[in-house]
């Protein structure tokens, strides 16, 4: 069986056709106009499943369902996406009514980050793993998706798992949600960059002015781990203040989860062995009762396309019963 | 069916008979005698279900099956305590071959939390609720137990929801664990008497003070919460700062799990509402999304019974099939 895949994002939807075996067939996307009426926004995502089918020459009947990742809260009973804080127009958009009807294919839906977190623990870093995954994403946010016994868990009201907006630092920094001291504001890449454009005022001589051609605004966390993968002092003390807190939150993360594979992913991912070695290390002396020797951290192997791909696992899961 | 449960402690054996319906036949208990080794506690074990059976009237192949809750890393796939920090002498006690040998019963084993918290959940303050329940215990330390769809969650490995063990605040004070910061350090009773004996020193007009009879050393839980009831100020300023903590870390419990009961036991908790109140007003700025109206948080309901109820209800839901 074929299964479709939906990535609504802020900017961007993004669709796949894949196989049973995680194998994308096609791929397409288009602009998401955030802040567009919900109605053009399904429009689009049926347009492009059906563009799909018809490039791979596909009936849309052989398609078995489609799956839906949307930044916000999604409510898997109902089939809607309830609210997203970035699209204004989607409130109570009913995304497996409008499906069933246009497509007449069911529809599934799930939170980004967890929908992402399934793609990854099916068919990404976590395969095989049929106890318990976490993925952490390290982008604009802190996102968390927790996968038990191979489903999405999200809390009794589907909104839980939000893992990054647990509190490490009490009467810390305030984060978007409005607590103090979210794991969030440290741990973001965009936590990364406030720290290195606070270390560049302190340091005029360091790389990094160089790298970001003298302005503070271009810094990400590509050029931070660039400065620092050459020994930058400023660089290097802005990654190992950004990896004690990251492992701090890890550390949580296991306590509370322990889960069989922990997936870093996100854009600060990139940096791949140069984040996870230094993270297994830290976090010797973060888990309880001492016993690092089942840690197993892994970085994300799905990249942009977890997203797309763990919308179609989470559609084949509820199409032929849980994987 | 009936049901045997035992809840092995530091300090006493605890054992007990109940029905299907949580109604408890029987007790008995016994002391530890901690520093043994484990033929010994497991005997005495085994007598306590011999004595509570014949004290009955029933036949031992009249119980369906026993269950153990561990103060310390149980294995449920062996029926092992693999390691307890307080009964040295009881590093992988094979629980359910000594119990299945001695009295033909099957025996299934948890963590003393965890278990608790099935009984909670199953029997207490979270009675028919399906989905997620999470239980704090609020006493020496803080421990958690999280029951997810009917069933005890502890992790891939069976270590997890080590809830307390979670860092609220980086570069905090040190938890015997061996992190900073931890829940636990805060938020147990003994962080609590921690803080109103530093109170102490700075206020020798402190109704503390009377109610301990002059000396430190006897101040608990009760005297603390007396002494606010009484409008003691400096045990007010004393709860006031217990209270921020406790809901800091109940805030990232409910982001994470997002539970549809939330349920404080512990010796703390017999202060109920005075407790839950003000907890449910704190967790207000402390929950993702603003959102409280889902918030349920209670007081527990079995007391001291949780531990035994809750190793019935697990020997119940090995036997039965899941409840």
């Amino acid at each position: 069986m074929i299964y479709a895949g939906i990535d609504l994002g802020g900017t961007g939807i993004k669709a796949a056709l894949a196989t049973e075996e995680g194998k994308i067939l096609g791929k397409k996307q288009c602009p998401t106009g955030a802040s567009r009426e919900w109605p053009f926004i399904m429009q689009d995502m049926c347009t492009l499943i059906r563009d799909l089918a018809a490039e791979q020459g596909i009936a849309l009947r052989e398609i078995g369902g489609v799956g839906l990742g949307v930044p916000g809260l999604a409510d898997p009973d109902t089939g809607e996406l309830v609210y997203a804080p970035n699209l204004p127009g989607c409130r109570h958009m009913p995304a497996a009514d409008y499906v069933s009807k246009e497509l007449s294919l069911p529809l599934f839906i799930g939170n980004d980050a967890n929908v992402a977190a399934l793609g990854e623990s099916l068919w990404g870093a976590g395969r095989g793993n049929l106890r318990c995954t976490v993925l952490i994403t390290l982008g604009t946010g802190v996102g968390g998706g927790v996968i038990i016994n191979g489903s999405i868990f999200s809390g009794a009201f589907h909104g839980g798992a939000e893992l990054g907006h647990m509190v490490i630092h009490k009467d810390g920094e305030l984060c978007g949600c409005g607590r103090r001291g979210c794991w969030e504001v440290y741990s973001s890449a965009t936590g990364l960059i406030r720290s290195a454009k606070q270390a560049m005022q302190l340091t005029p001589e360091s790389l990094l002015w160089k790298l970001c051609g003298g302005d503070a605004e271009k810094i990400d966390g590509r050029i931070i781990g660039q400065a620092a993968d050459e020994g930058d002092e400023a660089a290097l003390r802005v990654m190992d203040a950004y990896l004690d807190d990251l492992a701090i939150g890890l550390g949580n993360v296991y306590n509370i989860f322990q889960p069989e594979i922990l997936i870093i992913g996100g854009g600060i991912s990139g940096r791949g062995e140069k984040l996870a070695a230094p993270l297994r290390e830290r976090m010797k002396k973060e888990i309880y009762g001492g016993d690092a020797s089942k840690l197993d951290l892994r970085i994300a192997e799905l990249g942009n396309d977890a997203g797309v791909l763990g919308a179609c696992a989470l559609a084949m899961q509820n199409v032929e019963g849980k994987a």
